[in-house]
């Protein structure tokens, strides 16, 4: 489809790999936000909510990009569409839900996009674990309770897709602190019961949250032991995460901010929040 | 200094426990920017540079909280001069390096508040790992090189500030995937012996980013057994952060970003960004 001798003569235009945070569109960066609505094309994915398509100019061409996260080991993980516009000459948003560098693939597309000369820009985003320690309370790191945090895919084994080989929880894991696990739900049951044979205690608690910084945000606090029973019988809904640790019992949840602007200021209203049902 | 029986009954300012991002202030949220630049009360840590400071309007109140990271162990993580404010009916924004909940001690000072009654807000901020990464174009998670990314603080042996007790480094952060190491310029030689100890090889990429997404941005590449011998030649300057995987070598460099605006817009030119020197 991308003809190398075309590819090297065409003017390039430039690919924006751009994180859309974690659904809340007040958590844009300005950055990000100011590519959005000045965007001609942008494409994105399944993770990216309707919140922050509605950013989008409608007179841009929109892509949907489709798979939320890559199925197919082998395929290139920028999308022929995307390229096809920045081989004709016309910048592109790629929009990744959270940060395109933590479980985005970025860091792929990015090489892709280098290796046929197309100039790129990589924007970062909230990724979803911030925004889920925002919005319910939980501090991710915490002086007398987790002195690291650790983002990982829930999967018991991190299949290397070159090579078959499969890497355990208990290697991409640490024997202490806060652990973040990523598309977590699925699997929550067998995860679980991974971390407590690594040797975490069955009373370790455990925090899922579903849809974080939106309105329909849902939190179920648990422990290793029930945790799996507790979202079961809560019927979360994906996107969520899950998050493991001491620090889930240092959870304060914020004041519900549908509240007024700030005190005393010339500034205008301050945009009405969402109850945080945490 | 804070009378329990004024602090009930008088009414509240709330507190906006705000994340100021890496160091660029286009990585400002939305949310954040509209804090900052509407706020009467602006409560700052060393972490927060002069780019972000000049967003705040010149009548507002300006507290300087000094301390990098907290040193005194008992000391309330929340600054005397916010409490006072917020309990004398004034929004404070209170501006946190990065993100609050990750070594920003945003738990801490919302339990505070909480328990003073005083409402509060947090809100995520680009915490250095993710503006490191974009800047740089090292992928924190990558298919094929890493499974899990964890941010740590750099020291051995995190000491417990209640029992005095330690826990080492090797606890701490897996035995695979991409490590991050905050705060970690001073002890980098003791981190990168310990890390060999911890049983990680000797030729593990290792990478220091000074001043992330800043236009002095410096990058210095090696690998575990030459990074602190670099570092010291190339006379880094803090802040900076250390990442430490096979990640390293998947570097891709952005495209220099002092270019044009978005091709075909009407919405005006984008700022000019700044050249990325990694």
């Amino acid at each position: 489809m991308i003809d190398g001798t075309i590819a090297r003569s065409a003017p390039r235009g430039r690919v924006f790999l751009v994180g859309a945070g974690p659904g809340d569109p007040e958590l844009l960066t300005l950055r990000a936000h100011r590519l959005l609505t000045t965007a001609r094309v942008v494409a994105y994915d399944e993770l990216v909510g309707p919140e922050i398509l509605a950013l989008v100019s409608p007179d841009a061409e929109r892509i949907a990009v489709g798979r939320r996260r890559g199925t197919c080991p082998d395929a290139p993980s920028i999308h022929p569409a995307v390229l096809e516009r920045a081989l004709a000459g016309l910048d592109v948003v790629r929009l990744k839900g959270g940060d395109p560098m933590i479980f985005g693939r970025g860091g792929e597309e990015a090489a892709e996009l280098a290796a046929l000369h197309v100039p790129f820009e990589v924007v970062p985003g909230i990724s979803a674990a911030l925004g889920a320690a925002a919005s319910t309370g939980i501090p991710l790191t915490h002086r007398d309770a987790a002195s690291s945090v650790t983002f990982a895919t829930a999967h018991l084994r991190a299949q290397d897709e070159r090579t078959g080989e499969g890497s355990s929880l208990a290697n991409r894991v640490p024997a202490e602190g806060t652990l973040v696990l990523y598309m977590g739900l699925s699997t929550l049951r067998e995860t679980a019961r991974g971390l407590v044979e690594a040797g975490r205690p069955l009373e370790t608690p455990a925090c899922v949250v579903s849809h974080a910084t939106l309105p329909d945000q849902r939190v179920v606090v648990a422990d290793l032991a029930t945790i799996a029973d507790a979202v079961e019988r809560a019927a979360l809904p994906t996107p969520a995460l899950v998050i493991v640790g001491e620090v889930v019992t240092r959870r304060v949840v914020p004041t519900q901010q549908q509240v007024a602007p700030l005190t005393g200021t010339g500034g205008g209203p301050a945009p009405v929040r969402k109850v945080q049902r945490g």
